[in-house]
């Protein structure tokens, strides 16, 4: 694909702006035009919805937000997308979009959110919080006996990205041992005392008090926790997962947690998603669900963060400059 | 009081030690007569209970536990008390024991257990994680909107004492700026950026993000948060308490948690408490509540702190040293 020149160009820009940041917008894009297409009452909602109008999709050469990747035949002139989600499957899938189209994630402005949450789900289940819960509705005050702590555990992190290096540091920070799973081990990341290949996972899991899935859905990862897996697990340790749902066989997840082998599990990603109202896992004690709230726009910071990934990235399209956070 | 010569002495040991403890204790006594009367079957109960034999009692010149305060009459020959407890009150209160007899505290123990706790309910009030396991209990998948994060948040402690500085350094190693109350504001403490005095609560409480209350009982800290220190709080804000349960009033707490101005509350100490099955409180959504156990032997690590503490200090007394965390 040919790069047009700065004045074919068009960016539909579809976050949800107030007007001073609009005007960086204006400032970042020297010139190039813009259209403005978010609802600023967006803001403060929990996911981000982008509707451009039917004419502009016709002009758009760049397209800030996540529009329907089907609709992306209505684009013939689009050489960029710059996606608010950290995830950009549905435009990398093969064939979603013409060769020579960028695509851009928001990575990094996830990683807060998703890792504090996975850390309140490690501190919830350690100081059994959810069975205090569960009491407290029945008006019980009953001392549920010994609580666990991460000082000197060790923290297994499958998924070294943004979030789970942030997961460590936090982890880390309050005295885990915290070690790394990913595709490629020589990769090392921030707050890590050691990083192994995926290859390594099995001989790993046993030593692991708690085990932290952060991994996207691939054919790689399906069920990556399964019951063997899950068997190598030390009696007792906490499983975490706030990557997807499927990385985790549910039917194996519960049987753990019935035979008491698991601890604890807390889950923000479920197998199907929303976890149907008459599934059995609602009702395990020791595993405290939430229903895919980690991450999305659920901090405030969120916001602030995908903005400025934009921003730099609209002055980096329109000065010809290498893009960041490129994902194809 | 004279002090005793070492031959005139007996320890009367009433931890639940192992035999190898056990020998660690004869020669920290260099040759002082020791009795253990502890049950190691008590190791991993989240309480301690010291049973003193009748004859023991006529003789010790030292107990090492919490033996009811109310018998110490018939201890004619005791100079020293170490308790397991951080809190040493009915060995202090006004006729207790006689003139001279030494109380020492394990204070310091509970300070990782207590502090976690608080830490862990502050996490699950952050994420909202009390009513998402509600839904959960009706197999509802809701989101439940914004999540509150402690970076950047204001965290004001009450209480700056090992506990209370040990909550302070997990606060502030997640990002938060945590304020010191304690009623001398002239001693700092680790893991504070600011220290002030009790005079100057209410003028702090406005700015709070989180308020955090760890102060023992006294008649000075008899409702410390009353309704007009709830008035004070900054709406949506989150309050906890792990001192004492009358440092909150429960009627005026029970009202800021109804007219939706407190954020949250997560109290481990209630009063009265045990809090009975037909209070309202427990109705309360965003009260979180557990029954007294943030410190005790809820961590495994508490109990060897506390022998720690009392091996020092058996060292100290045969030694004529001065001992470690004394309290009169």
């Amino acid at each position: 694909m040919e790069h047009k020149e700065n004045a074919d160009r068009l960016i539909v820009n579809c976050l949800p702006l107030t007007e001073a940041e609009r005007e960086r917008f204006r400032e970042a894009a020297a010139g190039v035009p813009q259209e403005f297409v978010g609802v600023p009452e967006q803001r403060g909602s929990m996911t981000w919805t982008a509707v451009v109008p039917r004419e502009l999709r016709a002009r758009a050469s760049a397209v800030i937000g996540n529009f329907p990747a089907g609709d992306a035949p209505q684009y013939p002139r689009l050489e960029w997308v710059q996606t608010w989600s950290a995830g950009v499957d549905k435009y990398t899938a093969e064939g979603a979009l013409p060769d020579g189209v960028m695509v851009t994630s928001a990575s990094g402005a996830y990683g807060q959110s998703v890792s504090e949450h996975l850390f309140a789900l490690m501190w919830a289940l350690m100081r059994h919080l959810p069975q205090y819960r569960d009491q407290q509705s029945r008006g019980e005050w009953r001392d549920l006996g010994r609580a666990l702590s991460p000082v000197g555990a060790t923290v297994l992190v499958i998924g070294a990205g943004d979030i789970g290096s942030h997961f460590a540091r936090l982890a880390s920070g309050v005295g885990a041992h915290v070690i790394g799973v990913r595709r490629h081990a020589g990769q090392s990341a921030p707050g890590f005392a050691a990083m192994h290949g995926l290859d390594e996972l099995d001989a790993l899991l046993p030593a692991a008090d708690v085990v932290v899935s952060i991994v996207p859905s691939t054919p790689q990862t399906h069920h990556l926790i399964n019951a063997e897996r899950l068997a190598l697990m030390k009696p007792g340790a906490i499983l975490l997962n706030a990557g997807r749902g499927d990385a985790i066989d549910p039917d194996a997840l519960l049987e753990a947690l019935r035979s008491g082998r698991l601890g604890g599990a807390g889950i923000d990603v479920t197998e199907p998603e929303p976890l149907p109202a008459d599934h059995p896992l609602w009702r395990e004690e020791r595993c405290l669900i939430t229903p895919h709230v980690a991450g999305g726009m659920h901090l405030e910071a969120t916001e602030g963060r995908v903005i400025e990934i934009a921003l730099e990235n609209v002055a980096n399209y329109v000065a010809g400059r290498p893009l960041r956070n490129r994902r194809r």
